[in-house]
């Protein structure tokens, strides 16, 4: 079915808040086969949101709407909703008293706020039964519009488990079905990654789409397929990720929710092995992005953030005279961070980075940017001397995502570019 | 003037990507006193592309188009739009000239990618005068089309050194000024923060607006006046500034471009003190947000990822008896560990947390979220207990966000509630 996703709010189009909610809604009815034509975002007033609902009900086999369904003052949507399409709001109190009944001990206060959430549009039909999430059905003009609260994962749970499956019995006709993947891709540019692959985008015609989004520091390249038939979907499927896959090389590192943490995880796992970071320019991100992983305790010991030099000798054990010598941003320092915190700890590998994050600190030997990472194995110690391009931020995140990414490539027996 | 905002692009409705450039354009425009009615986001469809455009031109006085400007295949604005406009794309040879004149050494192939970005629609004005970056005007049926580039950094350069000063020339009549400030608060939720400051709404009758965004962990709260009048606007400013931040109180932590760890940073630089930390559930979240501020190695000389017992021990000279006889988990083993990275490091505040950020490891006495956040220094070394709801990410943001807002008191000489 062909849908439009609007999402209302005067704090969305002063931009002072990001509408992640209509992309995530986009996300799951596409997967579920719907087509997203439009998106709209709009402020809260009522001539606005009269205008683009009435359009979108002419054209769109279902309307989303999102957001504005909270309890504070600026929550506006039910009401402008509401007098926009002449459906005053009314009390629900069989809504007030489950939203009631969840609450241990509310005070005056809060109940009075909460009221409103039981001030619903005239003929609105709630979605959770037990009302513990806002959300609600008003079928206009014949049109099912679906009004859904802002927050991630309510939203995720209504659309999964009520949305889709309502849409689902309202479609008829023959069911187009997608069959969607993403590639990860670390190292390698879009235009060199859409170089690679463009000849297979016209191979199928018209039924298969390959987009290339570039998802700092990633690039993600997305492969959909669309039939009426499963078994063809399949064999064009298999046929297009194979050469893909080819084109791709070592520097695909995942798909769909991989993540180069998760994936790095995945193989100290299965190869029992434990982790150790020694971390200076990158501040902890390394550790931070590895401990973003549930379970990551099996396989990571921990570490250290030398950020300043005394710290490198303090706590990894390294000579003043090494420091000197070289300088803090070196691959010999970097060596000797990675064997100090696999020494330190007794993990199996330890990587370090050492580098200038900026905006201040680069020299024309060494500029901002630049970083040598260093891996240290019981068979060799080795660094990797990098520079990268950007703002601190985007150094900072280059320098993390190469590190995991070296470690990936250890752990396959990948050759690396060392030093 | 009243604007309008549309992304193009099938990764867009597809959900596939986030359009985070909408509102970056949205919050850059509204702060120059122009008024954003509706963003859109369309597919690469003719048809839809060219009713969004006419129907835009037909209400507002300047539209900003974003997105699709690249040289990758499914970067197709300017065909579309040439299409829908009746504006057939011409080759511009000075545009790709300039292109070319950026370039060292390009192969064949590269260039041949690149004349895409010199197909332009009839008409079309270059915005960038050395090409450096992708971008066009086009005035169709009187009304100014920027065309903008989806990368934010490009964006904004052309937002605000080209399309704002425009819109100032072509714009008439009176000046509508706009004053806005944001308010970081941290530790007191949305219902609570409209609640006390919901007064002050309706206090000045339309030119003032209050809006309440949870951007999590923290909740923002945005201030804006509207005048005619610029002496009004900063009386009326003055007065409504003073009453919100007596309303927040001292978990208001910043205003605009403020985060916690810039402000945390501001005043251990101001003080002369140097920090240290010592994480274990956070896994270096901490030492990751302190060091993306520029210049924090003055005040920041690094820490521990003490993620297993044994490191806790190694690396932080706890006792091990400690650790039986409390659990890792603990009021003592935080303290221990605060101590310990103060001692080692020889900064002036050690702080530490040591907690259980789930999915598994909870038990029915100290239950996933439970968080014990140490902090040390020559006077004293305290532990303050936390029981953090949520998922896996929202237990260690949050752990990261408290420790630095307990720094924060710390320095400020609030009383803190600990054990």
């Amino acid at each position: 079915m062909i849908g439009e996703i609007i999402a209302i709010g005067d704090e969305l189009t002063s931009g002072r808040v990001l509408n992640t909610t209509s992309r995530f809604a986009a996300g799951l009815l596409f997967s579920a086969g719907h087509e997203i034509t439009a998106m709209s975002t709009i402020g809260d007033t009522p001539a606005e949101i009269s205008e683009t609902l009435k359009r979108a009900i002419k054209r769109s086999d279902f309307i989303i709407v999102t957001g504005g369904l909270g309890a504070t003052s600026d929550d506006l949507t039910s009401e402008v909703v509401g007098q926009a399409l002449g459906r005053p709001t009314v009390f629900h109190p069989e809504v007030f008293a489950k939203i009631k009944a969840l609450l241990s001990n509310p005070d005056d206060q809060t109940l009075s706020d909460l009221q409103k959430l039981a001030l619903l549009p005239t003929g609105a039909e709630v979605l959770s039964p037990e009302a513990r999430m806002a959300g609600y059905l008003l079928v206009h003009d014949n049109k099912p519009i679906f009004f859904l609260p802002g927050v991630p994962h309510e939203m995720r749970e209504l659309l999964a488990n009520t949305v889709i499956p309502r849409l689902g019995i309202l479609q008829d006709g023959a069911v187009k079905l997608v069959k969607q993947k993403v590639y990860k891709v670390f190292g390698v540019g879009e235009i060199e990654i859409n170089r690679r692959v463009t000849h297979l985008e016209r191979e199928e015609d018209g039924r298969v789409r390959i987009g290339y989004y570039p998802v700092f520091p990633e690039v993600h390249l997305s492969l959909t397929v669309i039939d009426e038939d499963k078994s063809e979907i399949k064999r064009t499927f298999q046929h297009l990720e194979k050469e893909i896959e080819l084109s791709l090389g070592d520097s695909l590192f995942g798909a769909d929710d991989d993540t180069m943490e998760s994936v790095v995880g995945k193989l100290l796992q299965s190869q029992g092995k434990v982790l150790a970071t020694a971390e200076s320019c990158s501040g902890g991100l390394i550790g931070h992005k590895i401990t973003t992983v549930p379970g990551s305790s099996n396989y990571f010991a921990g570490g250290v953030i030398a950020y300043s030099n005394a710290l490198k000798e303090k706590l990894l054990g390294l000579d003043s005279s090494l420091l000197e010598e070289h300088g803090a941003v070196s691959s010999a320092v970097a060596k000797a961070m990675a064997d100090g915190i696999r020494h330190k700890t007794g993990a199996d590998i330890g990587v370090s980075v050492t580098g200038i994050a900026g905006p201040t600190g680069g020299t024309e030997e060494k500029p901002v940017g630049t970083v040598f990472i260093g891996l240290s194995t019981p068979d060799e110690t080795v660094a990797i001397p990098c520079r990268f391009p950007g703002d601190r931020w985007q150094v900072q995140e280059l320098t993390a995502v190469k590190s995991l990414d070296l470690i990936r490539r250890l752990l396959l027996g990948i050759k690396l570019q060392i030093t």
